[in-house]
């Protein structure tokens, strides 16, 4: 796989959080000659917190964490994430799978079942050999570390092409606090989560009601607002987890919300930079809508449309796509009321091409890697932002040929 | 433009429909060495029925051909229609061009401009040159002919790789009725209408009213059920004409019903047929739904997927991604009530991959040009099917560098 070309330079330092170890290991679940499982202790009385997919065909993973959220705090948890096979649509037997797994990590580790996270993610539909994990778990906890969390971030990789972390050190009553997240995912994103997989520490301290209702906020501001191809996956998982070691509680901290927002924005942004196929990196931008809701309807279906996206890629300033898109929002517009912008170009505005426009000028904003895209519907404030990439060849090469 | 590999023989033998005369000519609008404009005719007293897009920023022929329909139709009526510029996001200008085109084809025709219905397809954005159309037309109608039908449908063409027409003969009461049709689209298909243009011509004798409300309802059935790539035009248009010269009341008509509903799917699939970058023709059917329309909206998460749609153009029965669609798309479901045949093969059952399917029958099902799905959701009886094509890197060749 070619490293996307809108990857970062490196994966960041990210800084350890008090309480959590990490360990990967190569199960050999698909892929060979690569890391394909992480585990992840947190220390007694860590508040975890998950946001999930809502497919009507979730995987068994994924029903099995939703069950387990809120339960009693006082021990140990673990997560267990394995890449290659996403045990979903793998009937009861992925449930067993899941048990299996969940039970082997248990007596290894001592932590009760009850609070012990699991993800798959990978192929569909195929059964979970998950004799070869539990085979690994002991060689994991034996090798658990408190700054192997760049290793779990390579391990949960499928068609990722880089590792993606982020963080953020903030100081509330002259305490620091630090926030550390992992993500992979570069697929079959689209809102109501991707196949996505998120996990968040924190030193932070904070109970896991008041977490929970957080994350799903901010998951909507952020994971919610990208999408690769519109596509949502049966597996979606986003877990935070608070070992409270800083001593500083955050419940009502207003710097803390915006540090984790700066996090999980950071990882969403780089999830669509390793969009399938991507090129381009796209902000499409909203504003003077009827309401925020179709300020981001209208993203959405500029951010999902194929013909947008494949002019992006072409760096063809066609924006009367973007009309098309618009139009076909469901959400009201005004032709006439509506300004288009490319960077600062203003291109469209009073129900037609600006007098001002030049196509040498759009096509020239176009061939920039991270494009802005405004659209301005005249109607009323409503607004709101959403983030995709460009509809390449590379991504039709990749999915049409992804089994084999 | 290489020809669709899906692509019929050749063009239908379509009869002549009596009150109905084409021409077609080479304007130059945008296209060179080719025909771009087509004129019909048509009798006195011909009840005129029209179905066009729902799009927000819908251009400005299609604006004037809703506010036409219903008008006294003692008078003859004219079909005036464009390709290589939709007419589309052009402001003020837009509507000057389409006031300018029906003026200049009732001062050629005698036709009041009440009974004058145009239509522009092509790029959006950029101003009608409507006076390269308006100088042909004194030369489009003394060239008028009962068998120009074929013409007008190459005219209309754009990124079309076949002109496409369909017809049907009945007899009612001993006598015989005729409907002859044509339509042209090929990229931004999806329901709510396509980037679409159908002329429906028949000899039936039947009022606007009753007509308007039959079109209206085989559309919800036939174009509304096709989709190419989610996108949807400003332009879609579809206009049925009957001229009554049969003489045969066809008003309560089962059989023009369904005469009629078969030229519309005919000439729908064709469109799929012709889809961008098309190597396969896709018919997803879903059963078992809680209702028709939960059936539906099924059915189009599964057509709309990028990732089942390049599964297809890699001829790889990854039907995990289908399973992912059902997921996604809102309806009710239940992974354990839920069948997916790849044509007559039982591919997943009772929540996981049946016992009795292989692999290598899943694959060699795969390559057939043509190819059914069939998901049964197990819940209830709502039923509903849909039309696709693959996604393939013909789409984004075409796409990404459409206007240059």
């Amino acid at each position: 796989m070619t490293l996307s070309p809108l990857a970062p330079d490196h994966f960041p330092d990210l800084p350890v959080i008090d309480g959590v170890r990490f360990s990967s290991g190569a199960a050999g679940v698909k892929y060979k000659d690569r890391t394909d499982v992480m585990l992840a202790e947190l220390m007694a009385g860590t508040s975890i917190a998950g946001v999930f997919t809502r497919s009507a065909t979730r995987s068994a993973p994924v029903l099995d964490c939703q069950a387990k959220l809120g339960a009693d705090q006082s021990d140990r948890a673990a997560l267990l994430v394995n890449s290659g096979n996403s045990n979903a649509f793998t009937g009861a037997a992925g449930e067993r799978s899941v048990e299996a797994i969940c039970d082997a990590v248990s007596d290894a580790t001592g932590i009760s079942t009850a609070r012990i996270f699991t993800a798959s993610t990978g192929v569909i539909g195929q059964r979970l050999p998950h004799e070869k994990i539990t085979q690994k778990i002991e060689e994991l906890v034996e090798s658990l570390t408190c700054d192997g969390i760049e290793g779990a971030a390579k391990a949960i990789m499928t068609t990722d092409t880089f590792p993606k972390g982020a963080s953020a050190e903030l100081t509330i009553d002259g305490q620091t606090v630090r926030i550390a997240g992992i993500a992979k995912g570069s697929g079959m994103i689209a809102p109501d989560m991707a196949t996505m997989l998120v996990y968040i520490f924190t030193d932070a301290k904070i109970d896991q009601a008041p977490l929970q209702a957080l994350l799903g906020a901010l998951t909507d501001q952020t994971f919610n607002c990208i999408t690769v191809d519109s596509d949502t996956s049966t597996s979606d998982s986003l877990i935070c987890a608070a070992t409270g070691t800083s001593g500083v509680d955050v419940t009502e901290s207003a710097g803390f919300t915006q540090a984790l927002r700066d996090v999980m924005l950071d990882l969403a942004h780089q999830v669509v930079r390793d969009g399938e196929g991507a090129t381009k990196f796209v902000e499409v931008r909203v504003t003077g809508a009827a309401t925020d809701a179709e300020a981001r309807k209208v993203g959405l279906s500029i951010a999902n449309s194929p013909l947008v996206k494949t002019a992006i890629a072409g760096e063809d300033p066609n924006w009367g796509r973007i009309v098309m898109a618009v139009g076909k929002s469901g959400a009201q517009a005004d032709r006439d009321r509506l300004t288009i912008r490319f960077g600062d170009i203003i291109v469209a505005e009073n129900g037609w091409v600006s007098p001002d426009y030049t196509e040498e000028a759009g096509a020239a904003y176009m061939k920039a890697q991270d494009l802005t895209i405004t659209v301005d519907l005249g109607i009323a404030g409503g607004m709101g932002t959403v983030w995709t990439c460009d509809l390449t060849h590379g991504y039709i090469t990749i999915n049409a040929d992804y089994r084999s």
